[in-house]
């Protein structure tokens, strides 16, 4: 750090990504990435004449993209946002809505407290229920900025579509933005809601879904003058957010939502085989309808199990903290990397099992 | 505008950037991007197996970039970082160093009066002298952020080095910004200055003379203490800021920097061309090293002459501003469209005087 930061910004934390070593392959299921490729169709979206075409500003307005996400999902063109990741549209909205303070669960994205405290913001934290599910009630009556993901991360818990109409409806004067970065895995999305909350801001992401974490596309359904907010933020931060290839990709994926479709419902049924498998091996497991499960057994304690999984080539994301610091989550890899976790983890079990008898 | 959004950024004003009409086809000459492609490397640098690694977050550290851009420009690699554009560098800087106000002068690049009004920072605008160059002793002994873009927009006209060295040298307690994102097309970088002034960030870009305007990367140069601020700020607000095509394009720009040196001249040697024959036609043109020039006619008002010419399918950058209104802001093309861009002009002007004649 140099002696000229600013003095609020020298104070705050930043936010840690997944770890990403560079000393061997591993099996990574720690940053909840899709072990599928993008559709054809976008492989072969970027050829020498969209390369030759860098020399050109991507399109500020990303019209292209916007209006067929806008045909995709059914609602207006001006009803849609798109940046450089959904994080970039999360800091948006911290820095547009936080006035009143922001209000989230105690264990979720990460992200929300580093963009509260980036913003200076009054963050009141909520903790969630002994069951890891959201205490809807708390996060009624609050009209500050509502921020919960749904599936929630680490847990893979969602919240029914009626509970997030109760929290909308219970904050007409503070937005309530729905993080649905995993909800194509099996939740119920926010956005048939948005004819009647204009307070809604609905937040999804091309990185888990649709398999482009490292495209970089995050999109947003709100009322049309939630939507020209973060236009007007976006047109004095970064107008050019979305560079030109990204919005190639991004759009030749919509073409091939059957593709999308067919991988989830994969990844669905894989999720499914990894739950019963842990539970079999005494893992408690919440109910996850995300790309990832949350986990903790019975006796092992979470950072040694993550970190026996480590040696043996498979990585996973612990956390600390009170509540969480014997779970790991672990994200729905490929059928056979699956298997190859399972076995991995009865043989640690197994020979924790043998050590602790002894 | 929302009711929601805070009263701060209610009451600001956004960049506007340069107008990509979809009416007709131009020869745009309104936006400085470059006549000629990326080079030949870059145009290969993303394939299928590319495309499908999409699926993974791009590296946050983007360390393949940052240490061949380390090595090309003989710094070490803390000395580098690397964004979504310059402009997302402007933005972290402005947030990062704007405690005791900002200074810059009053004809420059549009963004920075928008990035000090987003962060509600005290801004000295310093009024450039009368022949658009820098009145250097007004920007010494602030001690506060200093923003310098060298050569200056929308005029072209440059610093010499020894007049940074100077302005870094009196600013010890202030970060000195030069925003050197046109510093190819033949002005001194103030990068050799960088072992001697801990207070000096230097701040390039692919956009202009590496023709990658559309891939969005910007990067800059500072002391290993000054580039850990800028780290924790994009890991506070979007650590997976550069996705992987661009990285991969940056990296492969850098093969082939003979092809860059060649455009580079390339374009010089139209510049020179440009100027003279605007001189000819009674312009007056400073002299510029960027790859643009900024020209007013004896007599034709600015905004008359770029609407003839955007009729004529000509699209030049015209400013409003009582110094700036009979100027206009002309990117070089290749030399094809310049020579049309001469001849049009001819043409205006000629009709024009006939007008006036009678």
């Amino acid at each position: 750090m140099s002696r000229f930061l600013s003095s609020r910004l020298a104070a705050m934390e930043s936010y840690v990504p997944g770890e990403q070593p560079q000393d061997r392959r591993y099996i990574k299921l720690n940053t909840n990435e899709s072990p599928y490729p993008p559709p054809p169709g976008v492989l072969n979206a970027v050829g020498q004449a969209q390369m030759a075409a860098l020399r050109l500003y991507s399109d500020p307005t990303c019209r292209m993209l916007r209006e067929k996400l806008a045909q995709r999902y059914e609602v207006g063109t001006k009803n849609v946002f798109l940046a450089n990741g959904s994080d970039e549209i999360l800091n948006f909205a911290f820095m547009a809505y936080g006035e009143r303070g922001a209000v989230f669960p105690d264990i979720t994205y990460g992200f929300y407290k580093v963009f509260a405290d980036l913003y200076g913001l009054t963050a009141e934290i909520v903790p969630l229920l002994p069951d890891f599910t959201v205490n809807v009630s708390r996060f009624c009556n609050q009209n500050k900025l509502v921020v919960l993901a749904n599936p929630n991360a680490p847990t893979g818990i969602a919240l029914s579509r009626q509970a997030v109409e109760t929290i909308a409806a219970q904050n007409p004067d503070g937005i309530v933005l729905i993080d649905e970065a995993y909800v194509d895995f099996g939740a119920q999305s926010a956005l048939p809601l948005l004819s009647k909350y204009n307070n809604l801001l609905v937040v999804q992401t091309y990185s888990k879904s649709r398999s482009m974490a490292g495209a970089r596309l995050g999109f947003a359904f709100g009322a049309e003058e939630v939507i020209a907010d973060l236009e007007k933020i976006k047109y004095a931060t970064n107008p050019y957010n979305v560079n030109r290839l990204t919005q190639l990709a991004g759009t030749a994926s919509l073409d091939e939502d059957a593709y999308t479709k067919e991988k989830c419902a994969e990844i669905i049924q894989t999720r499914d085989y990894v739950t019963k498998a842990l539970r079999d091996l005494e893992f408690t497991v919440p109910d996850s309808l995300a790309n990832f499960v949350f986990a903790k057994h019975k006796t092992m304690r979470g950072e040694a199990l993550y970190k026996s999984l480590k040696q043996r080539g498979i990585l996973v994301r612990h956390f600390s903290g009170e509540r969480l610091e014997d779970y790991n989550r672990i994200t729905i890899g490929s059928p056979e990397e699956m298997k190859i976790f399972i076995q991995t983890v009865r043989e640690i079990i197994g020979g924790y099992h043998e050590t602790s008898n002894h």
